[in-house]
């Protein structure tokens, strides 16, 4: 007769997958298992703690909804996201030439809403939200450094004073989002503001926990970008600011370096668009360099 | 500048934890967050596996109500609730003397409903239930077998054809639940259904799982019980119906060789409580030992 306890539970949830048809969700579940027993061994999980577990979890579900997934924002609290990301990025350095002189990516996020609308090259994204105007501009190009015409860049971002559309209203009203494409020369300009540093929502469980562990909840200031053209990886990145507060605790560990930019204040006048500014502008200019999507291997020795 | 990459993304999630001011709490995340960054680099978890999961939490959140906890189903068929269960026994053993005289405990399971009407001795939980009539008997008693007179069970089954109240109506009516209490013998006795193997609901996330891991997503008859008495440890527990399918091969692993009953058949006629039955009924046998609440620290050297 079976007879589960401390010392079997776990080998026999192991044995449990012996007719997993499928070896990478066995691979998968088969660690998980291993490392979650292993964690509530080491810390000896109450069956309180347990409980608690439980209730946050059942919150987290309960308290998402399409537009605010609480458990993209608990992944990321925990760094899991980056992790994800930094090693998708590094498996693609490994097997694919010239990832490596790609674009970094960061993470995702959990406000990311399919369908911004279509706006033309100058557009202002941004129109009637609160903060400090910028033009964004820069190329799309590959990774020797070739133009990629008709590249397409998904932008969102929050305001200038913290808020994402989706934080706003329910139901929310889409602002400081668009989709625009790459002209013949690769090059891109759009105008928004220039994103002020923001506190992770901390309404719900994601910011129970991190008020619990003793930590901010604030990001530096960023812009969320993916970038896509036919032949090429997709990218999803940021555009950090650079001196934001916060650029060196970043609740979300999303920060890379080679995604901070400067934002340079310009007098009012005609910016570089011929756009005329009444007010100071601010300009970052940043490249965006896709790799190619499919490399063929290497021949073997 | 801060620079997060798979390889400095879990320190710096540790050290985020350096102004949590819960000693207990922090010990926790710490592991958490190692152990679960270590499952993501061990498997090298990819991009869309990860969303996958993510979604998988949402569905899991979104699908539980209040007689439903599907985190509870996700958590017993990984094997995690029964560690927990386990440790918290083998924590008490270690420091209460006597706890390894007590009956055993196991999984407290998603469908615990609390507020069981309250019944006398000798009444039937399952007054038109489907199943075999079961008279459940027995004593209540401490490590050293003294009766324990006022003692509380909370009692609680799916029927005889594999289902539990909450799983039959929406919302549901309560069945097959009571709470009783020891007369001064500390004996009790009731009567409801002898439990059926029991498939373990599979329209959620948790039976997608399974089905995913191969798993069979079927437990033995078990009735469940939590016993308390002033002064004691209360226990959440089960009685497993001895030759029930699956007793070898539980889907929550929480089967233990000492909760294990006959259930004695009896021809129809008088049962020993002096009920006339007129259909073959059961016997199921069982005395619950509960441990001590508090002892004195035995004294030092």
């Amino acid at each position: 007769m079976a007879q589960y306890n401390e010392t079997t539970v776990t080998q026999a949830v192991l044995d449990s997958l012996a007719n997993c048809p499928d070896p990478r969700f066995k691979r998968i579940m088969a660690s998980l298992v291993t490392h979650l027993h292993a964690f509530v061994r080491e810390v000896d999980l109450t069956e309180s703690e347990w409980a608690d577990a439980v209730q946050f979890l059942m919150e987290t579900g309960k308290g998402s909804t399409p537009n605010r997934n609480e458990f993209i924002l608990l992944s990321d609290t925990l760094g899991v996201s980056m992790l994800v990301v930094s090693l998708a990025q590094a498996r693609k350095s490994a097997t694919l030439k010239g990832a490596t002189e790609a674009t970094e990516a960061t993470v995702e996020g959990p406000f990311y809403w399919k369908g911004a609308p279509d706006v033309p090259l100058g557009a202002n994204l941004a129109d009637g939200v609160p903060g400090e105007p910028a033009l964004y501009c820069g190329r799309v190009t590959d990774i020797e450094g070739r133009p990629l015409a008709g590249a397409l860049l998904d932008v969102w971002s929050g305001d200038g004073e913290g808020n994402y559309d989706v934080q706003l209203a329910d139901p929310p009203t889409m602002r400081a989002r668009g989709r625009l494409r790459t002209d013949a020369e690769g090059r891109y300009y759009f105008w928004s503001i220039k994103p002020s540093a923001y506190p992770i929502p901390d309404d719900l469980t994601t910011g129970t926990m991190l008020r619990r562990m003793g930590r901010k909840n604030w990001r530096p200031g960023h812009l969320h970008v993916m970038v896509s053209a036919n032949g090429h990886v997709p990218l999803t990145t940021h555009l950090f600011v650079a001196n934001s507060p916060h650029i060196d605790s970043d609740a979300v560990f999303a920060v890379r370096n080679s995604l901070v930019v400067e934002f340079e204040k310009h007098p009012p006048g005609k910016a570089l668009d011929g756009r005329v500014m009444a007010t100071p502008y601010h300009v970052a200019n940043y490249d965006f360099r896709l790799a190619p999507a499919r490399e063929p291997a290497m021949a073997a020795g």
